[in-house]
């Protein structure tokens, strides 16, 4: 066969891996021929050796996965993240490890400038994108304040903040409001229509909530909620919908009861109402804080090789475990694969961004996507493939989370901590399924669809695990 | 091996079947074995002959399919029984086929006693047995006024209805509304909770829903959330939690408005938001009437086969078909197997009863339970029995309902219409989830579980189809 037979023919292709690819070569007519491949492991063998000797490791690891299992989350406050944060004046919070101005990606630095507006810190997109590329915004990531923020995280100090705690182990974390879909300063997106909806957030959405979680009789249980969505078709990362009308169902007695109490103008609070009701992925922000109160209260184990944080700030991957406490162990993000918005293509999609992988951290999301089978239809895949990555999961993980059982796997708990060793040994990732965001700043949301994490992160991670083993 | 053999060993069992016995004997101990197992057809070889051989099925089958697929159903109003079903005074409604007082059964009886007290008839229990048992309250089924209601199906003047439209086809289909879990007339209860939430639900839920629904700008399709309901884990029988709360998004800001423009106490308005949120089954008098406006619109197809209706009383069972009209092939109530509250056991149960049968004939309950594997924490059994459950229906049925789609199976639209041949040939029949009343009237909800049609509904339908195909 020549290099011109091999060009005219038609392709035959061999597929192996997550069948999106064969599936959409198939649809274009292509013979595809799927294998069952595993990657190779990875990893220096003299540090997996070290590791699984560690006389620690095992301990270590049930200690931190039983603290992840153990947490609690209840909503305690709505305010305002310069109340609560601790955030110094012109300081910005984004998702993903640490990263400047000048590393940023296109919807980053979409976000950065929309927030820097919306502040009233510059008063136009040259004036923002100056003071920011001049470093008089200061940049910091959520993580380091307890924080988590989806795709771009872009928290500034007048957004309200979603405020819970571990009842159990008395951590505490806090996540901004949800935007929405479609055009959102989380995505990239910082035209008029974004300044006015986060304007509208900060006068009313934030307030009222406020005062409504405070006149609740109950505090609001995000941890049995994301539990009953698992029984209701989510998966807590792409798929909120039963979380954002459970959320409804806490809140909308307490909202109403606001017209008599607080005097607010009904109009306001049925805008409210509509706003949740209107946003399927309004739990998202209450149950990333959730999977943040748990991985957290695992943070600082010694000899556990547990992944605490997988994070994107839309140029590295970051991951920490914990083992090796808030050290970050980076890699470039890649970019996802999945369905598109209208007529976006993948050469609009930006590689990986958001905080919203610790709900994979935690074991829901795409590790819980058998629960969801409904979310290839956002993110693309087979149904046949939402539950092998689920069972694929278990192979990675240090146990089964009783409380977020999976119906269709005869209520198997869902797969929850990642564990390095069982990475490298495996070659298989983590699968994370995720909001795709547009390249260029101001695009907003192209799509949705299916990402792992680069290999660097996990053999950075095993190779200063492994050294703190024979320290 | 002798008598005395038998009795002394522990038991050898063989089961076939739903799993929901084998399992519960295996819980005990028992050793047992399952078989795959099939019932033989029936019928008479000579009616089945007529009905094929009959040159109009295909087609009529075909057109009472597709106007059962092609129905839709939207919320246009909410109204009391006395206006909108034209009842003669001193009538109440029932599930089911027509049954006089003296062959009711305890949760019917308990119905009708409730419902005599509440619209004043009688001041005392023993006053409204003696009207019911005189015959001085007309007792006529649910289904001869465009109605259904769920278990007893107790429908008086004085409650307040959901009023349906088939906007496609033009039916008007009407149901209570839906009382909650437990002591509720629905479930044979009569005491002063039950006579206090009636009279709650008279004075204040319903007005209020009745404005709320006049005034929203779009009418709530009552079949997009039952579609949707697939897609969350519901099967829209005895799981209804994710419709629920759909109805609670679509009606709570107007709800919110009533504050300003009707001037109602928003404490009441906060109350009807926590009784619609803390009502699990709040959707299921929606999805009920939305299965009857699609069933009804196949009434009346000469040479059709397939089931219109499917209701019971709690002393029989009752079909109606699309090539017999209004005529009822009726045989004794099964009583369900499954899982009780509390204390109760089978022994507590009534046998078969409601309107709720409609779900089935629809294609969606105990047909869909593949969509909802968590209702076997409910109703019994295993989630391979429910994927197994809904596979077996195809095999009965005449269509695949697009608009129902059931993500686990690919998205496959749920098997709808019910063939009184597929039945007879087959032998398999009917699979519908249910609650279980107690059989002692007063008692409420005992459990949850599986049941069947008794075969001689279809024994004497497919006798009267081909009597008819004859003719």
């Amino acid at each position: 066969m020549t290099l011109g037979d091999l060009l005219s023919g038609p392709p035959a292709v061999v597929a192996a891996g997550v069948d999106v690819f064969s599936a959409s070569l198939r649809a274009q007519g292509a013979d595809v021929h799927d294998v069952d491949w595993r990657p190779p492991g990875f990893g220096d063998p003299a540090d997996l050796a070290a590791l699984v000797l560690d006389p620690r490791r095992a301990t270590a690891n049930r200690t931190a996965v039983e603290r992840v299992l153990a947490a609690g989350s209840v909503l305690t406050d709505v305010r305002p993240a310069r109340e609560v944060l601790g955030l110094a004046d012109r300081t910005i919070l984004h998702a993903g490890p640490p990263i400047a101005w000048a590393d940023a990606s296109g919807p980053l630095r979409g976000g950065l400038i929309g927030a820097t507006l919306f502040e009233g810190w510059a008063s136009t997109v040259e004036e923002a994108e100056r003071l920011l590329a001049a470093g008089e915004i200061a940049l910091d990531p959520c993580h380091h304040h307890s924080a988590v923020g989806p795709m771009a995280g872009v928290t500034s100090p007048s957004m309200w903040m979603w405020c819970l705690e571990d009842p159990v182990q008395g951590g505490r974390a806090y996540c901004n409001l949800n935007e929405g879909l479609g055009k959102v300063l989380r995505m990239g997106a910082f035209n008029d229509e974004v300044l006015t909806r986060l304007a509208w957030m900060r006068d009313v959405l934030g307030p009222v909530l406020a005062e409504a979680v405070r006149s609740m009789a109950e505090p609001l249980d995000a941890k049995a909620v994301l539990a009953q969505m698992l029984q209701m078709g989510d998966e807590g990362h792409n798929r909120n919908r039963a979380g954002s009308l459970m959320a409804l169902r806490e809140l909308s007695p307490a909202v109403v009861g606001l017209a008599e109490s607080s005097g607010r103008a009904t109009s306001d609070l049925a805008a409210v109402l509509r706003f949740i009701g209107g946003n399927e992925h309004f739990f998202l922000n209450l149950g990333m804080p959730t999977a943040k109160l748990a991985m957290d209260a695992a943070r600082g184990v010694p000899g556990s090789t547990m992944v605490t944080v997988m994070s994107r700030n839309g140029t590295e991957f970051g991951i920490q475990t914990a083992g090796t406490g808030d050290r970050w162990f980076t890699g470039p993000a890649q970019t996802p694969v999945g369905l598109f918005l209208g007529d976006y293509g993948p050469d609009d999609a930006n590689p990986d961004i958001g905080d919203s992988a610790i709900m994979e951290t935690y074991g829901v999301g795409g590790f819980s996507m058998a629960a969801a089978p409904a979310i290839v239809r956002f993110v693309g895949g087979t149904v046949p493939d939402a539950l092998a990555t689920t069972e694929r999961m278990y192979q990675l993980t240090l146990a089964e989370n009783p409380a977020m059982a999976i119906p269709i796997l005869g209520f198997r708990g869902s797969p929850t901590g990642i564990d390095v060793v069982s990475v490298a040994r495996t070659g298989w990732l983590p699968q994370i399924n995720t909001g795709m965001a547009g390249r260029v700043a101001g695009t907003g949301q192209v799509g949705a669809g299916l990402v792992q994490p680069p290999q660097e992160c996990f053999e950075q991670a095993l190779a200063a695990l492994a050294e703190e083993a024979r320290a």
